[in-house]
């Protein structure tokens, strides 16, 4: 149990100094001795969690999109508004959130298989989208899987005009702005008027998150 | 004349190749010699045109946004949106543009002001949409400088999207997607029915206006 935390705590840290490296050199001017250095783990550490640059680089941008845990909602569309702000505010408060997401919008990473962040991110607004349609929330023309991934496009698009614009400054706005323009699109007017997507709600989710993570209990790292 | 032309010609070559090194390497790792041996010139001329690899990554960036030719339409939406599928059909035909695109998104470019397309894009939207305003074609509560900064971000997103996930093949099936979900919360129904977001939107534009130049009136390349 504890030789499996310390294994999680130094993938992690490996994890974080990849962030760091890429973000400064780029995926294809980064190498694996200078993340090494960065880490400061041994050779073996590293080749045992991350046999190449680009799993190290997929490990970055998987980061991003695993184990969200968005509290369950009565209101499907407020779960996958929350499912939303919450990985803006996470953009901007989390240098590993942030490394991935570059690294999956980076164009220029040759070798790179970009889509699976696309993929994973599709498939949670898709379950989420297809439990709405169920309850009713949604306008009877709405297919569950074009809607996903117009949101999972243009969320992509609006973080990286925010961060090119403002570093990040104005990113909850802009991400306000993009559900006022397609939510009415999407979502019957009643359900509409009930959903909260003010700028402040990603830092209420995360704060709510942080609550019921009690002291005594921490959520598990990995 | 003649002179210029071939200084027009020149700087051309040497976008295309610089174009090419940066899609090939990422900003970062290319080098100005590289970019002189692929574009086959003088130092002297790519000095004279392009004094930095910052200078001619602005160069490759800027060829995205200039001189746009959209035939006057009308009803503005649709000129609107034949600015959104040419643009589209361009990303997925003109090598050189489709690199500005990258260079502009890539979040890994540090030194590089990548805040230029994002702002010139945002202006032709602005404008278009206050004719589109004053026209009455749009729903009373929008702002153009918000729906302007959203319809850009979120393109960049899904064409981002779309070369990942089908190096563009269904970039015109996602930008329809994208304009089906933002236009009914932006123009009213009535002008919303008779504008032509189709799939072949893009290539009907572009085709529209190469039958406009004339074997006789070239236009010009600057």
């Amino acid at each position: 149990m504890v030789k499996q935390d310390r294994a999680i705590r130094t993938r992690q840290t490996i994890l974080t100094a990849a962030a760091k490296v890429f973000e400064e050199r780029g995926y294809q001017a980064a190498t694996i001795s200078e993340i090494l250095l960065t880490a400061g783990v041994t050779k073996g550490a590293l080749y045992f969690h991350f046999p190449s640059k680009e799993d190290l680089a997929e490990g970055v941008i998987h980061e991003q999109d695993h184990d969200l845990p968005i509290p369950l909602r009565a209101c499907k569309v407020q779960q996958l508004v929350d499912t939303v702000v919450l990985h803006a505010y996470r953009l901007r408060t989390d240098p590993l959130v942030r490394a991935g997401v570059r690294l999956a919008l980076d164009q220029q990473t040759q070798g790179l298989d970009r889509s699976g962040p696309f993929l994973r991110w599709s498939d949670v607004g898709i379950a989420l989208l297809e439990q709405a349609q169920a309850q009713g929330e949604l306008m009877p023309h709405i297919v569950p899987a074009e809607t996903a991934d117009v949101l999972v496009g243009a969320f992509a698009g609006v973080q990286a005009m925010s961060q090119a614009m403002s570093n990040y400054q104005d990113l909850p706005h802009r991400v306000t702005a993009l559900l006022r323009h397609v939510l009415p699109s999407v979502v019957v007017p009643s359900v509409l008027a009930a959903v909260d997507i003010t700028e402040g709600r990603g830092a209420f989710v995360h704060a709510e998150l942080d609550s019921l993570r009690t002291p005594q209990h921490p959520a598990p790292v990995s």
